[in-house]
């Protein structure tokens, strides 16, 4: 007999799954039944797991930064330019293995309750710190310029985030080989 | 008596309301009765001048687009470091004068019809390729290092339009203020 799934593990299956179908679908035009349908199992069932769509719409926001402060505050301390290296393939990596999640969290933060708007702005903030921290850390080892570490942060998010709008996992690049080129454009400049 | 307003400016004004309204109260939940009601006139008129709630969207995306368009191709032959400048500056200009155009453009392309889609795609494709112009030429110029002309212009599009996610025209930094730390950053790179 197979282990049984657990209750998190059938969770996250089915955020996953509603993040991809919101995706490929459209976040408005899709409803808890097309949901329940494309993911295989009875409207019932699904509300056994969710409240209804603004909970697993919420899921999908919190996953998604959870996994990028987990992954930033599990790394050991580096320097600033493979600090720095590794937060851009973080973000472009999702794009590979969270596409859904990526677009529904750039496209459909104004969706949430104000409630949820909330908890997701202080996650996001907490994450846009971190990532501060390793320039502003860059900065006084003097291995980087003398720049503002809250609009370097937003450059590499932009640099980053926006890739979503023409990435596409089976191009011709892997997202560690555009991280990597986006990496050297912003650490060495564009000047010759 | 005062000169008869000229139908392709009301249309102009009609589209900025529609983009202002759409930014603030959301695409989705605003229909054609509550944005002839926003600007104040019957539902009736505002079919005279556009056939819906699509052709008001098509409208916005076109006006957005052809802007930075009409401006990059009106600029006067700049070198790269000057021309691309002016690029950053133009995109985040947009928005403190069309906020609502900016988000519509980047947040509701999907919901453009099959054939207004391919419209905006041709000349979104055409202002992406005058931009790869500038950094194509100040490689050959000798004034920039040899960069992927494409990779580069999608970095600089990213650190800009990703802007709007948090720049406020009433913030502490005007958007050529911006333009100015983000053209540094990119041009002169983070290394020390």
């Amino acid at each position: 007999m197979a282990p049984p799934v657990k209750a998190d593990e059938k969770r996250r299956e089915l955020v996953g799954r509603a993040a991809d179908l919101f995706d490929r679908a459209g976040y408005h035009t899709t409803g808890v039944s097309e949901l329940a349908q494309a993911v295989g199992i009875r409207k019932p069932t699904l509300y056994h797991y969710f409240s209804g769509k603004d909970e697993i719409l919420f899921s999908i926001h919190e996953e998604f930064i959870d996994l990028l402060i987990e992954r930033q505050e599990a790394r050991p301390m580096l320097g600033a330019q493979d600090g720095l290296r590794e937060v851009m393939a973080d973000v472009l990596g999702l794009m590979d293995t969270h596409r859904g999640h990526v677009r529904v969290f750039f496209e459909h933060h104004r969706e949430l309750s104000a409630a949820d708007r909330e908890t997701i702005r202080v996650k996001r903030d907490r994450y846009q710190s971190l990532v501060e921290d390793v320039i502003a850390h860059g900065i006084r080892d003097g291995e980087l310029r003398d720049v503002d570490p809250r609009l370097a942060t937003l450059a590499v998010f932009g640099m980053c985030n926006w890739a979503y709008q023409w990435y596409r996992a089976d191009g011709p690049l892997s997202s560690r080989e555009l991280a990597e080129v986006f990496f050297d454009l912003l650490f060495n400049g564009l000047r010759r």
